[in-house]
């Protein structure tokens, strides 16, 4: 399991903050007295898997340094609906102003754990490798790349400067007669460190990327039948990923073809938030 | 329409750029020569509601300065697949850098739109409001709110700081008898200048907050009978607001009972990302 | 009381540490050694309201961490001359780059404070509110409307975003017949969660703001004949604030005309800074 | 007359921007179209000294930055009531959320500016200087130094670190027999680079920095005839500034004394904002 | 050649210029008038492969939007003494306030750019590369890289996150019998989009990693004997680097060894400034 | 020895990991539990003066804020090949993060601390004091100045704000005939709180900058013999500096010349790294 650097947890949790504090939370302010203590529990309101416990806590940390806080599961897990997922005892006006962004943080992160948790089982078993994308929330690629982790899947590449990977647009905007091997030759030379892929929405791409020496090459949007074409032709000179289309309903017949890994948008641009909530106990 | 701050989406699009780019654009810089120019497309790939087009115009701006932009839809309509939102032309690398930021902005916050639309349409012609609630994305605040008025829905509450609204957390931490009446006195003090609302979940609880001057009682998780009698019971004292497990199913429902707002946290917390991609013109 | 969040406290303060220090504190640093130790306190030298302990606490908290500080007043108390504020331990280099720092926020804060505390006394036993404006200094907001409440008065809007204020100049540039009634509507529409106020110059555009259903109508620079009349027209059909020329002499017999509100730009944009100073204990 | 750096300008002025309109100007944006435009007139509402001009324009084109703006006057020059110092066409939406940010800034320099010009009058022909103090706003010390300046006063250090100024606080702390002289020789060998002044409340302590080679004596809360005593004894061996208590009133009598520079913290800790206000042209 | 992102470049220079300029240039304040203009000339001093051009243009630009600047050379290109590199027409103010930070920037650069130009030039038609390391100025990483491809070397990995590097201490930290095999296995296992380099100090190394599966092997610190016999029993299963006390001295022999990489701290850690100078034309 | 102002440090630190660990430590995260703990020595690996203990320190409290750190020296000690500068006790991960970045700080700002050393011994004895100038790495003012300080030498004025210094190109700006003279003039005018240093090419100059009443004449580029008749021509009316091309050959008789200060460059701009390297104990 990643780190989530402290670092980068708590500028998120301030900015976040600040965006719904504004002014101040004026009803905290009127009705509780700053001196009052209390108690909150937060409550997953339907089976899933948690993300993002040290970012809740930060929150609470953030407003009231003294508050203490006691996690019941850590990130990874699978909690039941009904179980109490954290107790935090602090500051009344602390756990009020603080509760809708933990939880605005718990759901989104634990919804993408789970929805990486369900991918990842449908393919168990196979040896297949679920991978995200660069599909994620503008401002959240740390985030979300965790959470995709936390649910069992593995992340692609995490932006883009860790890995040379040749798509379409750029095959378009060179549009010379041999582009997929003079791509990679230049990439070689110019960044000797990276593992290089290559996007082949075709048979004959798949084939002059792996002539070309490309370490991974990107099966896009290929039935299962040219799936398991590219797959001979490649021979395991190159490792593949299949991509583009992938749903829980065909994820497995995918996983089925010998392709090594499988990677989805879908993880992290379309997963829904898990139901969380949190209550003070009177 | 509201005006998105040119100020707010630059500082975010310039967070969302380095968070993609890091050390560098290894692939671009490594393909494309830095003064190679070009022109793209980004295409809708399925009907959606517009929202994020300025946002989009920023990320290639913020790249190449000097890049053209023709937007051929303006943020709130409605786009059919196929049709093309926006041409970029300018530098190639920057049009290929930027690709991916700028489709991840639209994405998201045409599925939003989108939504919206589609819980406005349902309840066109009864005068009831759909509103978003503070279930959006961390960071995301105004985009967020700003794309639910895009799809033709409202906004409440922008943060903690410009209503007061008192829920059963608050009214749990206080603990005193006539909460409800007293919570109402004490912000009417402090904050003269706001609207408060009062979540009310049962009819005994509505009717304290109409009597103690509440401006809005919010009628959380009540069924249609339930509804129908708060409001009668209501009777115009202050105005009403749906909100708990609302559904594009019962909806229409729920804005007969003569509620006047209904509130849904699945527009912003739980919308799918729309189908849009880019295609760079060799 | 509301809380000053630790959070925008630290930031202000780092901020105005920075642009004291600069380069370096040269007098201090040439003179002290790092590991000498000492005292200081902080005093009164005139009868005031205080304001702002906290952040002079932060001041030599952000310069010496290990720094013991006793505050021997809250804020919001009165003060009287060679009254000891804070006691301060630690290193002694703290202590002299801080002094100027603290004693500026002190100062400034504090003036505010005794200023409101003046304006709520004038006014005591009528019922009616004192309230500040956004005549605030630039980063200066939220400090300084803390500071108008530890004095006893209380907030208007704390920004363009938590109410509908209907100024001469909005209804300037609708230049149409009926504009006061048209805008209301418009800004009801919109922001269903705002209070919606006018100003109103005239008899006539109090009648106008009220009938429109207005929640609260501002009363500018009108004379105490304007006042009555406007306050027996508008019959409690809407609250009502008195604004415009308001100075300690008038304000009394301003209240005496039945107004809700008074609001004054002078409790924080002329404040005098109070006289405040810091000794080393040798 | 100084640079205000743009750089700084246009910072400050964002955070401004960004602390008024918080989740957006909700007046404005519910009333006004946002392809309207207009024109509006910033105007004196007394006789003052301008200081801020090009922080005014900075906030218009923060918000519009195809506004035209004409400037009618310079800073540092005086204007008389009713005159136009500003005229900006443009959004309108732009010069409505702009007002307040706009003429907090204007007011607030001004007011500065034109106590300033107060001061340096009353000492003209005397050869005399005024001196600002660090006793500014924290985070506004640029600018505030700047409105002196426009006034027709004088800078004292800009910080803690472009000048030695050994107080009684560094002596205090020092507490040797002979801290003065040991404090020049210290601070001299530290920083050649930087000239050193010493406070001195009597005549022995001024006698003491005049024999160790401080550059100026500051004559601190003295009467004029300690004043003169101590002129006379330093004997131009060191320029020499009279600081604490001085008003209006007195000015022109401390001044005669043959002091070089008078310094007063209410420059810029009290002075009054003056009257400046906007309309829009309808 | 890669691209300096604009947005890196004017945020590395607003903090340079501020740094510098702090409080204000008193020198240029005090002597030039705000509107006089005139032109500068940087002037190379000796002969130097230039590197920052952009920068330097950009330190110009900050200070005044308005300048003109014609560059005679590009980065990369070789330069002798006495030729003129930039000329920069207008506001003589912000050509003088920039000269500095304008010059530190080039100076350092150049002097990477230079360095670089030498190690690649003792190497030229070997087909070896010479790569940097990570030993670069905190906060200058992808300045310093780009300067060492301006000298015509390459980059190694750009940051912790764009290759796995398995160091020494690594395997310290392991501390398990087969650490080399076990380690490889796991970051593979994790990063499947990642390269995977060794360290190794020895034969047995180099043999456990190549038979690990290894990418890249780095041969650290080894003998020109060693590296023949390691490159000979690596025998083109995997790349090698060799790394440690490399100079210009030694760099051929070791490029005769048949390694296909040679990376040096000294291109970026202790490469002396160049001389470059500007002149006023009166 | 100055303070390194904890605020400043932790900023630079935190930009300085930031732009290491980019997306995140991929090697470490990939093969040390989060859990592991461990030790590691930072050691001299040639002789040295040390300078940045407390900026390495913050590097690994900012990653693991319970790590347990020794310093066995203190910033301006000399320390020999061989002996250890920090022990560093706490979580595994962070050690194997932060190792390359403290290093990083470590090597250079000892480098120049040494190199500074070197320049201040060689005059030992001699009275003169060794300046650093301006030229230092753009971000790092104020470490690198600090380190010049440690290694024995002092500082010249630490920006543009905090002395005036005439150069050759406000001469040349200046163009008129009294030049000097009216500059300096012109300078005390504006700035009564800052010394005045001009720089002079001639003898010629030196006579004007002394007789117009410069606080220090800045005699650059001069031979041995011109340097003698300046000070002579000087004779104690105004400090002397003497400044270009200064190396360690020439110093000492440069400092016999009776010239009070010595600035060279070359103490930031071109010392070398020092040799420090860092083992995790296994």
């Amino acid at each position: 399991m990643p780190d989530l650097a402290d670092i980068s947890i708590r500028q998120h949790v301030m900015a976040a903050l600040s965006e719904d504090i504004g002014h101040g939370d004026a009803t905290t302010e009127a009705l509780i007295a700053s001196d009052s203590s209390g108690r909150a529990k937060i409550i997953a309101r339907e089976t899933l898997t948690i993300a993002g416990v040290a970012v809740a806590k930060a929150v609470f940390v953030e407003l009231d340094n003294e508050a203490s806080i006691d996690a019941h599961f850590e990130d990874g897990e699978e909690i039941q609906s009904g179980e109490c997922i954290l107790t935090v005892s602090g500051q009344l006006r602390s756990l009020l102003t603080g509760e809708r962004t933990a939880l605005n943080y718990l759901q989104r992160l634990s919804g993408i754990a789970t929805q990486s948790a369900r991918y990842a089982k449908a393919v168990s078993g196979t040896g297949v490798l679920i991978l995200d994308t660069r599909k994620t929330t503008p401002g959240w690629r740390l985030l979300e790349k965790y959470a995709v982790q936390c649910g069992g899947a593995r992340n692609h590449r995490r932006g883009l400067d860790d890995m040379i990977l040749i798509k379409d647009n750029h095959l378009a905007a060179l549009s010379s007669e041999c582009a997929i091997a003079e791509a990679i030759r230049r990439a070689r030379l110019i960044s000797p460190d990276l593992k290089i892929e290559v996007e082949a929405e075709t048979l004959d791409q798949a084939q002059q990327a792996t002539e070309a020496g490309a370490d991974i090459v990107l099966l896009d949007n290929m039935t299962i039948e040219e799936l398991r074409a590219a797959i001979k032709l490649i021979d395991g000179r190159a490792q593949t990923e299949a991509s583009g289309g992938i749903t829980l309903e065909t994820i497995r017949e995918i996983a089925s073809t010998g392709v090594n890994y499988i990677s989805a948008g879908a993880l992290t641009h379309s997963a829904r938030a898990v139901d969380i909530s949190m209550k003070i106990e009177s």
